[in-house]
Formats: structure tokens, sequence, C-alpha cells
């Protein structure tokens, strides 16, 4: 047998947590993937906080398992305190959180796609992506080789052209001393992509040697563990504590004595940042009257003992930030071991992209992660899935009705993002429906007709139906009103969630149910994929500009483009019902 | 109390192999240590080979070990597999060396540090070393920061101005995707330091799931598991099997043909590189008649699949490197994950330094490891552990007569080295009675008598000493001849060696006593450090110009000074015997 390793189906550019997945889908539908990281040892890196999960976020990670991803299998593993938040505000947003073991998120990822036959792994630097009449035909690196392939997936998350900030310090680098990719912004300019500047950051680490956790309050995990993949069995154990204290008026005063001094403040930024995960200096600037905010102290992993400050992200000269930390109760002799920076890089404009995260003007080249303009691992993943799906070659479209995922890709391909785009509930309009407990329900028969489902995890899925309808069936009137008067709290077994929600909404559901199918049908009004809206003269000229530059899938994508008016949604019903050929 | 965490006895630049042992033994000696370094997570990073030990780097490791400092310990605690090279050879030179778990031995080391109350660990880069007077009083980081100090110890590694080369391929990095440091060298240049330019190299990686291990020969551990550690106690289990293959004619014609292609051979290179470390093109070139070459595969930890292929180091390009593993049997469809380079940095005039790694220019300038201009984790954590030790202001200068680590910085501060500087037991002249056994009979009292041996090594320590005795003791005349004529070959328990050592070898180790007693009368005619040798006009020009670089500590080493005559020495002898006040 002669080795072809030289030429692959899928060449994923970046292994963090949109490559991972990316890779992980195009070989389980049977392409041979090549995924290339510069640094093996920063696979699926937790480089900015050592969770994964959270508000919207536990419901993409549901998503992304029930469709047959990686990271909620891979969350759960290496879990070490895990908690359901928003429990007090009902059950559709109910939203798992895990405290992650860093080093072991990235080396379980690792050794799980090292052993996937269809995967090759190599540690190298992308500075090409080789084209030929629109359309990928492989990679070069750095080294000079060439490497041929049907399609690209390119995941650098905040690699490119990265610089990382400090005070009035400026290094050319990628996060946490890991070196960045420099050539192929240029290459990616070259074919076309509009390349922007986007900004993130991550709070200082401390030793917990050097923490007086005595004046600070406990947060436990909870007692009854959840999980974020249908097919984890094991319950996961709590082994750490973590810990709330808060800033205070000396803090305050700290930084806005030496705001001035700030990367963000001092000019030296010309990133954007995302508004949802404001630096402390910001949250001082932007809510004045605060006299205190929260600071989470997260274990980074159960090998070391770095606790990652949650809450204080900051750009200020490290010895301000030594000060800010110490004026913090509990923090007072805390001992920093990375500073906190801001981080710089290369994005591109998510418009430019097909709801299948392909290039619009490139065939096979496909994008996912933060070089999209998110933020958030998850949604990374999330992306990564559905890109390293169409990679493959089985097109995946999912629909605002049906996922968060559908909502993260829709708003990033219709409305775009002029800064990190981060997932909320409230960016999804059926979140009633869009529940946690229900993902497998939803999107588990998807991933199964894809082929990202396999028997074991369909069978564990079929039980589950069967299993539910039942339970279903088993309720009495009595219940069903005592469930709904909310004296009835608990049915028996894992999946009680999912019934009392049903019974409980019953009427908003069904409500939902025919807004969604509403949706629905806006979305089978499909729209041709290559028309020229110019032609449409009834169109106003900013309307024209815009669909012609999104050229939306169908008329409810349409309807939902910035610009994009009531009226003009009307001229295209009209025109399309009078010209149905195109 | 107040924190005065900017303000250190001794700071560390860099935490490799030589950066760890240095923080350990200055804060163990009570100094408040700053161990700085460019990445937190390539901390005791095995960037090289995943082994530590081996032939005369095993003597190494134990007299570490005997003087009370890390590597031994950590090398214990995360061994995979483990063996006693040599044992043919004789008890002189059996060396142990173990195959560690890279992610292991990282994460182990830097939990270690972590917990030790007087390191404090933080991740920056080091832009300045700040002196008064020709005294170090302080440094900067590229933060712009400064942090106050009396000691420095440089133990930068091969991160100072870095490259790595694969073919024609260069950048400018650190080793596999670190980022490297590139402001410290200018620095040095300003103290009056001589840089130079070497350079070393590594094996690719394959993917262990792509290795056909049933054409390769099984190389187990050994089943009677010796340590490194004199304090370890539980046995070390095998837990993976390595494994031996060869190159073959057709492998070495592809590095004839391609030579030309090596970065090493095509003039890219200008760095030195080490003699004893040859690339596998080296190999090819300097042995034209050998048709094979050893290949060893070894599994870099238990949480990857990368396995190294110790033997065919290259700075070929990356194809080429492909057909070459491929061609080797058992590798015909390996893949290969992270590709051999070659990597040139930055390293000082180790004739520049004093026997306490002290620099002769600067007071309270210490350097350790790679930039000393050797090569190896064992050599760098030896001199770490010495200069650390006198930057603690506990003045230790090891002698040739009771350590390889003396050996090894008597080499380096007497006579230099232009190529990576690797031990090995030809060079220690005493090798008979430097041995592994008694590395802590040799060397634990003046661990105890400096600080670093705490009381639990020490009660180990004298109760070993006092079995040994009483072992001695009760060897009867018969069995001290079955010993002599080889028919006795064990005693019981794991100090037999030792004994048996000393009845086997009798004679010659009476011999080296006497030899090692006439170089201790040698070592002990002391010189003065700051005598100016051209005032004595009987030496030739050379030797006064050598003499007053070196600034020998006494006659012994003056003697050992390359261009220093036995005339010289006689000159010296009467000179300082009619002037006794220099």
């Amino acid at each position: 047998m002669e080795m072809q390793s030289k030429n692959y189906d899928v060449i994923v550019i970046g292994a963090g947590h949109a490559g991972c997945e990316a890779a992980f889908a195009a070989s389980r539908l049977g392409s041979r993937v090549l995924l290339i990281t510069i640094n093996l040892d920063s696979i699926a890196y937790l480089a900015c906080n050592p969770s994964i999960g959270g508000t919207a976020k536990g419901h993409l990670v549901c998503e992304i398992d029930a469709l047959g991803g990686l990271m909620g299998i891979i969350a759960d593993k290496t879990a070490i305190q895990i908690r359901m938040l928003n429990v007090a505000k009902g059950s559709a947003v109910f939203s798992l959180r895990a405290q992650s073991d860093k080093i072991k998120y990235h080396s379980t990822m690792k050794q799980t796609l090292e052993n996937i036959e269809n995967i090759s792994i190599l540690q190298a630097e992308v500075s090409e992506i080789l084209t030929s009449n629109n359309a990928v035909n492989g990679i070069a690196l750095t080294t000079g080789e060439k490497i041929v392939c049907k399609s690209v997936v390119i995941a650098t998350g905040v690699y490119l052209d990265s610089k990382i900030l400090i005070g009035s310090h400026v290094v050319n680098s990628g996060p946490s001393g890991f070196a960045n990719s420099r050539h192929l912004t240029a290459s990616l300019k070259r074919l076309g992509l509009e390349i922007r500047r986007f900004k993130t950051g991550t709070p200082p680490r401390v030793n917990s040697r050097t923490v007086a956790f005595e004046k600070t309050t406990p947060q436990p995990g909870d007692d009854s563990i959840q999980t974020f993949s249908f097919l984890t069995k094991k319950p996961i154990k709590n082994k750490v504590m973590c810990h709330l204290t808060y800033t205070n008026p000396e803090t305050h005063k700290i930084i806005s004595d030496n705001i001035h001094k700030s990367a963000m403040y001092s000019g030296n930024i010309v990133g954007t940042g995302a508004r949802y995960c404001p630096s402390i200096e910001d949250k001082i600037v932007r809510f004045p009257d605060r006299d205190r905010h929260q600071v989470f102290l997260e274990p980074e992993s159960l090998s070391t003992n770095e606790i990652y400050l949650q809450g204080i992200s900051t750009s200020l000269p490290t010895d301000i930030q030594e000060k800010l930390v110490q004026s913090i109760q509990g923090l007072e002799n805390a001992q920093i071991m990375r500073s906190a920076y801001a981080i710089e890089y290369d994005c591109i404009n998510s418009l430019q992209l097909a709801p299948t995260l392909e290039y619009k003007n490139c065939q096979g080249l496909y994008f996912a992660g933060q070089i999209n303009g998110t933020s958030g691992y998850e949604e990374a993943a999330a992306q990564g899935l559905v890109a390293g799906i169409n990679a493959a070659g089985k097109k995946l479209i999912l629909s605002r009705t049906n996922s968060y995922i559908g909502v993260l890709i829709d708003d990033l391909v219709t409305v775009g993002t002029d800064e990190p785009y981060r997932m909320f509930t409230s960016r999804a309009e059926h979140r009633l429906y869009l529940r946690q407990d229900n993902a497998d329900a939803r999107l588990t028969p998807i991933g199964r007709r894809i082929g990202l489902v396999d028997n074991k995890r369909w069978r564990t899925f079929q039980s589950k139906m069967k299993h539910l309808d039942s339970l279903r069936k088993s309720i009495t009137k009595k219940q069903e009103q005592e469930i709904k008067q909310g004296t009835l709290t608990s049915l028996k077994g894992d999946i009680n969630n999912t019934v009392l929600t049903e019974i409980k909404y019953a009427g908003y559901l069904a409500r939902e149910q025919s807004k969604i199918a509403e949706a629905k049908r806006c979305e089978a009004s499909a729209l041709p994929s290559d028309f020229d809206y110019t032609q449409i003269k009834a169109l106003r000229r900013e309307s024209q500009i815009k669909l012609n530059q999104i050229k939306p899938q169908n008329i409810s994508q349409a309807a939902r483009i910035s610009g994009v008016t009531p009226a003009d949604i009307n001229v295209l019903l009209v025109y399309f019902k009078k010209n149905p050929k195109n």
C-alpha cells in the first residue's frame, strides 16, 4: 500500500476548539483529515478561562454532543467541578457549566484525536491557501511544503498576527507564550477576505498557595451532577472548590487612578473588544456607581496551583495589576503567576460566509471559530462542527428553529458582528423550545442522518426517547395538575426535567411551536444562491447591495438582514412568485 | 504584613532543567526566589527527548539527588520505563536511564515548585540585567517593570534569539512552537559577555497508531527497578515498551541524495553542533561504511501517542524527513506529528565564569545550563543546582575528585568548549570512584553542610551508611574471595552493588584514592582570584593571558588550562612560594 499522506480530503488549520471539532466531524464522515497546529502542546488549550459551558454556552455544548461532536464528552471526562446555572430562572435557560482541568482537557482531546484512524496531526505553520478557479486545492507550509486537499477549514482562533498588550507593552506573540501565525493573513487578503482586528483579554492567574481562601465565600459544585454529554454514564465528581470575592472602592480607585496606563484606554489597542466580556477597567468606567464587582477564584487544573481570577480581565501594566489584585479581600498576599493581558488578532467579516461557513468566493474554503468574529470555546466548537461536516461534503445548515448553533451561525452570516460575538439565551427567539435537556431530541436525528451519530449513541438516544414517551403517558391528571401548580417538582430518573417542562409550560410551548412552524414556512421559500438583486428595480439600492452581499438562502434569512425592510421583503415575495425559475 | 514580592534575593531567568534546580536550591537555602519563564506551560519541558539519565548523565542525576536537588525525585515519580545501561561494562559506568512521561515531568516539577513557600513563579520575558558597580541589583521585564534582587541566575537554555531550521526554512522561534527571548542577548553583550552561536536538534515524532511495532524489536525495561533518588522508596513500574529498529541502505540513499537540502549542509546553520549528538545526515557523512544505524522508538507520555525517534535527528526538509522515516522498517506508514528541526541559539563563553558559575566581571550574576554551552537536561540541572546554591550565598565549588558535577564545571570554566558539551564517563579521571551507587556517600554530607539536605534525607543517608558499614564488616574472607573471582555476584539488599564493587575493585580503588589525595593537594594550593599574571615575567605571554582570563582557583585548575605548560606551572609554584602574600 502506498502512503498518500500528502493528499487529504480536508485540511483543518488550527487545533483549538473549532479545529478539533471540525477534524473530528470530517473524519467521522469518512474524510481523510489533516489537522495542522503551530504547537501540538496547545491543542484544545483553554487559553482564556478553565471552564466549559455557562449561560447559553451550555446549550451549545449539549447541541454539539447531540449531533455527535466531541466537546461534551471531553468536558465531562475532565470536569473538576460542575454547576447548573440559572436554576432559579426556569428550565428553558438552565445552563450547565463545568470547571475543566485545563491540562487534562488538552491532553484528553489530543489523545482522542491521535487515536482516530482518519486524522493525521501535524505541527506546522500554514503560509498560504492554494486555489484554482475559485476553489481550494491545497495549502502551503512555511517550510515550503505543499499539501493537496479538497477543502480547508480555517480555525486559527486568536493566532493570526496576534499582539499581546499589557499597559504600554506590545509584543508580537500568540496567547500565553505560544508562537503566532504570521503569514496566513496575507494569503486570506489575496483571496478577497476582509480582515478586521478584534481583541479579547484574560485576567491574571495567582498561586493558590498565596490566597487566603478563608476570607472568601466557597462556591461548591452541585450535589446532583448533570453532564454535558447524553452518553456520559459515570457521574461527575466535584474535585475542587471555587471561591467568590469582590473588588472594593480601593480596587476601583487603583484602576481609576491608572486608567490612562491601560492598553485599552491609552489608545494602544485598535481591535474591537467584546461588549459582554468587559475588562475590569471597562466595568469601572461604565458602571461608576457600583462599589464592587464579583471575582470568582477558579482552579485551572488539579496539576497546578494556578487560580484564574474570573472578573478582572485587564490590560493595565503589571505593577498596577499587582496592586489591583492585592487590594481584593483574600488576595492581599496573592502572587501573580501569569499577568492579565489583552490580545489583538485578525479575523474575517463573517458576512462573507454562507450558512455552511464556506467562503462564498472560494469553493471548499471554510471558516470556524474566533476567526469569524466570535468569542468563546463553545461558539468556536459549534462552528467547527458545522464547518467540518460541510467540508466533508455533507451539507448541513442548522436553523434558528432547531438550535442555538443555528442562531449563532445565522447571526454571523446574516447580520454579522462588529465586536466579538458571544451567545446568549436572549439571542434565541425560540429559547423555550431550544433547551439543553431536549438537545438530543432536536438534533440527534439530524446527526444520525448525516452520519455523525454512531450506533451506540443512536441506541442510547432511542431508548431515552422511548422512556420519555412512556413517562409522558404514565402522567396522571392529578400529577399534571400538581406540576402546573408547582407542588410536584420531580419525577423519577434523569429525564424528569424534560417532561416537567413540557407540562409546566405546555401553553407557551404550543405557541412556540406555532411560531416555529411559521418560521419554517419562511425558511422553505428558498432564494437562489446566484441571483443578482440589482435586477429587481423595485428594491431600494441599499437592499440590493445587502442582498447581493449576503445572498440569503430564503425569505426568512433575507428578512433578518440589516437594512432590508419589510417592504423590500414584500417586493421579493412578489418578484419570485412571478419569476419562480430563478 | 507588607508584601515585598518585588524585592527578591535571587531571580532565576528560565524554568528549564537548570532554572528549576537553581530556584529550588536557592529557596531551600532560605533565599526569596523569583523564577521567571516565558511560558509557564514549558516549565521543565523535555523539549529534546523524553528521557532522563543515560551514560554519565545518570551519574549527574544521582549526584544532584545526593546533594538535595530535585531532578532525581521528579524523574523517579514520572518514569514510565527504566533501564540500567552498561551493565556489561562494570559497575563504575553503570548508568540509569528513564523514559519520562513528558507531560507529567513538566506538571510535577511545576506544581512542586508552586508549592514552595520561598518561590514565586512568573510568566514574563526579561529584557535586561540591571547592575551597579559591577554587581547585579535587579532585572527589567519587557513590560517595563523592574524588579530588585541581590543575584540572578540566567538559565535561558536554547531560547535566546533562537532560530528553528528545517531545510531552507528558518523561523525566529523557540523550540516546538514556544515563543523565544529577543532582548536579553543585547543586555548580556553590554555586560561584556562574549556571545556565541551553538546549535542542537531533535528528531521527528510520529503517531504510535501508525507504527508497525511488530516489525521492530521490543526493548523492555529492567525487571529489578533502580531509582535515581536515594529517597525513592516505591519501586518504579515499567508502563511502556520501547522498540528498536534500524536505518537501511535505502534510508541512507534518501539522505545522501538530499544532503544539500539539509539546513546543516546547505550553509544555513552558523551555530556549532554537538559532535556527540550527531544528526542522521552527520552519521551518514561521517560513517559512509555503516549500512545501518539504530533508531529507538520512545513513547513521549502515557497521555499522547507521540513517539520520539531517537537516532534520526535531522534538519532535512519535511518531505525528505517523511521519505526517510517511511524507509525504515516498522515506520513504512508512520505519520510525522512534529517534524525534526535544528535550533540555533545564543550562548556565552563559559571561560568567563568562575567555578561557582558566577560571571567574573559582575558580582551576583550566575549562568547555568545550555547558555553555558552544554547540552543535556542533566548537565543543565547540575549547573543549575550549583549556581542556585552560590547565588543564595552559600559558596560551593565541587571538585573533579568528588563528582561528575565537579568535572563538568571545571571543564567549562577551565578548558571551555567550542561545541555543545556533553558529559561522558571518560571525562572523569576518577570514574571508578565517582559511581552512581556512592553518589550519596560522596555528596550528601556536603549537601547537609550547605543546608540543602533536610532531616529526612539525612536520616535516610545515615541509616544507609550504617547498614553499609555493617554489611562490609559481615563479609567473610570466603565471600571476599568469591566476589573477587566473580562467583559471588549478589549480596542481600539494594546496596550490595557498592560493597561488591569495593571488594571487586579494591586494588584499583586504592590507587584511585591515592590519585585523588594527590589531586586534592594540588587543589589546596590556592591561587589569588584578583592577581595580575603579567606581573610574573617568567611566564610565557600566552600563559599570562590565559591565566588572567581564567583566574584559576588553584594550581590544579591552572595546570588544566589549555596553553599553560608544565614549565609555566613550575614558574607559578616558585613565584607563589616566594610571594605567599598574594
